[in-house]
């Protein structure tokens, strides 16, 4: 059930920006735009699609916000791959954008692709009700920023030039910000749309966000770099802490192992229906990429 | 009344950045960004309050899309200063943000401050009506997005590789995006918070907009680089095609004294009203930096 839905998102996702980016024409940054938002696991458009079915939000609807996040997704990764950031060649298995472009081509597409995410959960067609547009932008916003996903990026660069490695509850703040903040408007954007209580969903992505992050460090111990698509072992060759270096490889698992249980318990209220859900958390910590 | 009134713009839009970046700490990162988004003429700012007093908007409640605009615009400045886009060392006087901290800290700063424009205009205290606040996020990100200034930065960036000069439909098209976008949306805010007609705004701003690059192109050649506080004459020694190298100096001068009149004229429906908006134009093609 989770794959067949998670490829549906994917497709859904991708054909939903192919539409909406045809009218921005076809000169290199717009053709960087849809390169770096093309691909991914699209686990956030996922999470957004699901959320939105379990409180009976219409997928014409949904399908906004979950084009806003994988743009606003792209865009970090755009930008964080740059020289001046973790200075990465690789991306999904294909020549990140500032080497098949350049530096200026990749500053500009993820600028771009900034604002297109905001344009997405803004416009008329996302959602009916204005006030839910407008939440849905502020809340994003603040994920996007600099108490979210920025914060993170400028925790973990900080982290870099520090005489004491982080500690676990630093490094828990830190990825919080870098990957958690996305994850949980992502997986709240559902009850956002229907106007419900987003606190079990909130837990939910809390668990999840950092239990992603956990199987990120095991997979730069541990993954396999053709599949991961990108280079392994970066973190240790820097000598960062990581949930790894910190809790042991074992530590780790049993640690991820527990935050996906916590994640499927957090959606108790939602019963059989969120099942998919649950899938998805146990599907965090198995990927292979 | 023109000068007082954008000294006044200028006062309060910086208190108001003070007051709503307050929460966001004092890491490297936000302390650039508020030394990115500090002073200025504050133009943009001035246009959206003007436009919203002449269509008796709250100034409590214009100061939040003239803050966002002045968040767009420090943002565009420090990713266009960075080495692999215009490579300046001074902005306003001042050391550009990654001279003073690093690119990693000036890419990541413009990007938090984008997300935060955004912010601004999709927080409930912008306005009472959230399609108000959706239209204003919608616009302001079409604005700045590929549709807008980005794509006028990229147009800027294929004419420095290109094989012939910019004719000047095509230098016009490249700063209408470039500036004009967000000089637009700035003259435009105040009819959209009254939910009123913007065409007569629209066509002052699209004037202004031309006018205002045009004096730009002027002050590149004739400017003193004390007053302007950055660097001049660099459009002239990369050879790039300018409403001066197109028009000749005089010939620029009586084009931009067409368009401040031109701008006047679109402001008769609102009568004596418009007088500070007027005055607004004529300092545009007046001012010496």
């Amino acid at each position: 059930m989770f794959r067949s839905r998670l490829e549906e998102a994917a497709g859904a996702v991708q054909a939903h920006l192919d539409a909406t980016m045809a009218p921005l024409g076809d000169l290199p940054v717009v053709q960087a735009m849809r390169y770096a938002s093309a691909g991914g696991k699209r686990l956030r458009a996922f999470l957004v699609l699901e959320s939105a079915r379990l409180h009976g939000v219409a997928a014409a609807n949904a399908i906004w916000p979950a084009a806003a996040i994988e743009a606003i997704h792209a865009y970090s990764l755009v930008h964080d791959d740059l020289p001046c950031m973790d200075d990465d060649a690789l991306r999904r298995g294909l020549p990140t954008v500032h080497v098949k472009w350049d530096e200026t081509t990749a500053v500009l597409a993820g600028d771009a692709l900034q604002s297109f995410g905001f344009e997405c959960v803004s416009r008329a067609e996302c959602h009916a009700d204005p006030l839910v547009r407008a939440e849905l932008t502020v809340s994003l916003a603040r994920a996007a920023g600099a108490q979210g996903m920025v914060l993170g990026q400028a925790l973990d660069i900080a982290a870099e030039t520090a005489t004491t490695p982080l500690t676990l509850a630093e490094i828990t703040r830190l990825q919080a910000g870098k990957t958690g903040a996305l994850i949980a408007w992502s997986a709240m954007a559902g009850a956002v749309m229907a106007r419900a209580e987003t606190a079990a969903l909130h837990r939910y992505a809390d668990k999840l966000g950092l239990a992603f992050q956990i199987a990120d460090d095991i997979l730069d111990v541990e993954g396999d770099a053709a599949k991961l698509g990108k280079a392994v072992g970066k973190d240790a060759d820097a000598g960062k802490a990581t949930f790894v270096s910190l809790l042991g490889l074992d530590g780790a698992k049993t640690r991820a192992r527990e935050l996906v249980e916590e994640a499927c318990a957090a959606l108790d209220p939602y019963g059989a229906e969120a099942a998919t859900l649950r899938e998805a958390a146990r599907f965090v910590i198995a990927r292979d990429s």
